[in-house]
């Protein structure tokens, strides 16, 4: 098989480093550029000791010309903010693109501006980019040319929810999503909070209230099922492991509603799905870790629906769910390269 | 002064290790008795490798007669219904009792028998045992003879809803009580759950609407306001970490409420509390590790109150507030020997 | 291509799931059975939740003449002991053995029986068997039917000091390996060292002068050079991580010798090795762990040589190079299924 | 009793807080001042959030005459050449001085230089700091000026070794000191190298050869016993945890000795001393993590003394030690404040 040349654009982050992984496994695809904004082009195994032996690529500056001549599809795994002002040149030299970044996620650019303080200075995409969730919108993906790829909290809690919104069967508002992510999620850049004696040992709920994760949930709901607002309580916190998150999910049925139905509900919605498992029992997030699939369950409590859904933040949080993507893009199985 | 005598009953846990590793820094105390089920009389620096060279008391086996005759308050570190079998002989030979384990704290026989699972075989004594949440019952905790000691989640949980509930700020059902503890709290007994490999590096909810604590969370908060029944959605999860509770609780205001207002409630109602710090910041846990401290505070998101909670689940959560009510109970400045 | 049939003999622990995953990804071979001595005969995925959706294969209990008709090699994951039990039965129906166990390892029975405490029941198997060691041994693996897998701490050791013992150039006696592993090393079973609030945020030695895996370096370093008998002191630690082993070894030179010269004679010894990596850096586990390498340096400090050696204790150290075993004994590229 | 005032000079790292958190219980002593180079003067208790309720002190710009008018002694937390700048001043004008940093550890300035690339400013005070290790210099503490407070490492490693150098029991060249650290002891700056998920699960050696820890323990050790040179290899690994020293010692000695006796040995040696555990089993360093042990066991494998020895590098191996010296200027019990 002639095999397609995919780029790498911001390759130093941990996004960056699964893809890469998984991309070196992939038989359809070789990875033929690599950028990064650091000075001195490292080599993708300077960047990632983990790498070496496997490939031997070296980071180059961006350009677009030169990503457009040697990648069919490009990955970007860069900051918000860094991805709108190269998708643009990437389009028209018909490179078409995964954005790993959270800027062509929202439809809407003064809601893009109100939570992530930057004016989007590439509205006009924002209605023509797809929403990378494959379980969702699985149709549009295999021919979008930019693909804004989910966030990982988004992709736990919209899965947990999707069957719940899609039927109907909830109440739109007071939805409280309380997600606990690894570390791994607030990415490689060293910072107090995440230096190991400050975090290790020891647990806490941040951005609460004012998560960027939020509206995006919200805006994948209502595409779900379009039924006036939706709203939900994100609370996010912070878990000393490296990989995975939980979304402990608690929703109010407009009706009462047995355990053993809901559960059936779920298996039918994601019938067929290779990634999702609906399960029995509570999941644990060390068992979808390194693996890209959402495990879920639920629960009625005392009339509340639970839902318990768990990933790995970086790959069916990001880098998996990316391949997935590609793969659609491509024409591939769904599954190539991916486990 | 002259040292009271104290015994520790049941001393191979993790409660009574920090408790008596406590109880060696205080100087009104002294431990006189040490009891453990195991045959060999260990002593408590060989069960609790850390208390080399500073105790080299044996443990004995369990007579209460022996016991009283040393000790002039009894700490029992039993699991549930050992608590109730020695509980009478303790009383009746004037050995004051501080019962660590579940048994003394429910008032209705009935709901110990349905959470539980075992009938009550002393349940003239529920009505006459206080709860040992000083900063709720401290008036009555001095002079009593018999303390149900808090369980840890319950304590974050009612310290984090009293002021709410107390002040008849919010509706009495469908309160959501999200709480993450470290795995000490499920004890020292090696089992699958609780082995390194499987729980280090994962996270997962357990117990989904039947842990025990929940009729205890509701019974202490139905006593702060008597106002009709009261209902909680208690869900733990299991924390990769030591030590340490975050209970995240969401509740419905009953009129909108302003967060400024509700912080200074919290400041008003924990006023001239030795060991609750009401915070602007959001709590970790690790700061409150290895202290006696819990650690509030409150927001609104959307309409609902949040309140997040943090103590540390052996010491705040067992140990320490068994201290706490020692020290009460023997006219001791309520902080001796605690920080 | 059509597929073979490989067996999963005792598929409960760690090591058992490592491989099973791997195979799962194997686009020669087909797990046609599994083995478990627990009386429910559990589905795989049940036996280990992570599997969920990839198998469905149920365990059987033991039977030589069924798992010989099922599958041509036989993978024993078993305890020391259980393993050269069934050996025999296997071989003799024509079923090749890969036993991750020690009892094929040990070429001197009577070492055997010093250093795990029983008689060997099949020593004279003991010569037939190969040491499944490909760096060294890949000549005699293709062609064999047993094959005695190494352990963990081994390979991290012999591959460490190979190249120094084959050339010559150290004391052969006075070798000190001291070695830290997590905790998965230590197996599946629940027990109180391995009890989550027992050795997180710990550290400790163990075995000391004791742990069995030092006659295995040493029958093996003597197999790499023979010049009479080679001594090490092996002292393995616990390390609060799931994964990963990392061997600290300090030899003295017969003569001086230069840094450079030594990182080069591992470069030439390790050349064309598709699992060993001769690196500048110091190895972190991390940057192995989840893959079949094993990382390698060496650095001169005050005369004394250092050899720093990484691997993850599961693949490398056990479910990955069985595999490596497997392919060769297949006749399929070393690497398949395998990073 | 008149409580002397101390100053913190340097109040925003991790051995500071521990020395804050030990010092808010010393019956003898009180805070009066606090530096720290940040502009805001923050609180205590906002550089350290596990004080809040604790200590409301607000930090001031370092001004020796204002420090010398408030503080008897002054605990310096500073960086290496930070504190030699200042100790002149501090000296002059007659507020005796315990530096926590490297600074007046050394002896011989060049050996200062070689090490930490700085000339030293201050070398005539070289020869008259007291090195405070209690244990060893006990004597001369009381009295003392100056106290250079023992690095964490070197504290292990030298007790370690005292009682076989102090006997001249062993070859004083090819010690091997394995030690293993937690990551409190890289300090509170975060760096990609204790970036949470980069350190945690994982394990990797650092500083190979060339830790500046290595000319502390060769000098203190050839005070011990003056008998000709002293040559130690030290190895330090980084473990993923937040407190705790192992220190796997490995000694040549001259003349073959029983591993009873040098139990005895180390007893008789350390008789008395309130803060060294002798130990027949293995310490782990959870045992004496948050206290002022240092817990040592040695062991004779294959004819080599092995010593294994554990502390908390924040405790024993910094603010805990620190007490320890104050006491004795102050003329206190040794152990006051201290468990």
């Amino acid at each position: 098989m002639d095999k397609t040349g995919v780029a790498i654009v911001g390759a130093s982050g941990y996004a960056a480093r699964e893809l890469i992984r998984i991309l070196l496994g992939h038989p359809g695809v070789t990875i033929t550029a690599a950028t990064s904004r650091q000075d001195e082009s490292p080599r993708l195994d300077e960047l990632h000791p983990s790498l070496a032996g496997r490939i031997e690529l070296a980071c180059e500056g961006f350009d677009a010309t030169r990503i457009a001549d040697k990648a069919r599809i490009a990955f970007l795994a860069l900051p918000h903010t860094a991805s709108m002002a190269i998708v643009p040149g990437l389009l028209e030299r018909g490179t078409r693109v995964i954005d790993l970044s959270a800027d062509y996620r929202l439809r809407d650019p003064s809601v893009y501006a109100e939570w992530y303080g930057h004016v989007h200075t590439d509205p006009g995409r924002l209605s023509s980019s797809v929403y990378g969730l494959p379980e969702l919108f699985r149709d549009r993906i295999g021919s979008a040319n930019l693909i804004g790829n989910p966030g990982c909290y988004t992709s736990a809690s919209i899965l947990g929810l999707a069957p719940l919104v899609g039927e109907g069967l909830i109440e739109r508002t007071g939805i409280i999503i309380d997600a606990k992510s690894g570390v791994s999620g607030a990415g490689r850049s060293p910072k107090p909070a995440y230096h190991f004696p400050e975090c290790n040992e020891s647990l806490t709920a941040y951005g609460v209230g004012r998560h960027r994760h939020t509206p995006e949930i919200e805006q994948i709901l209502m595409d779900v099922r379009e039924d006036g607002p939706l709203e939900v309580i994100f609370t996010p916190h912070l878990i000393p492991m490296d990989r995975g998150i939980l979304a402990t999910i608690y929703a109010q049925p407009k009706t009462p509603i047995d355990e053993r139905e809901l559960l059936a509900l779920y298996r039918s919605f994601y019938q067929g799905e290779p990634f999702v498992r609906v399960l029995e029992r509570i999941p644990a997030t060390k068992d979808s870790a390194g693996t890209n699939y959402c495990d879920l369950t639920v629960r009625v409590v005392r009339g509340k629906i639970l839902v318990i859904s768990a990933l790995d933040n970086l790959i069916k949080g990001a880098a998996g769910v990316a391949v997935q993507n590609l793969n659609l893009m491509l024409g591939l199985p769904e599954s190539t390269a991916l486990a």
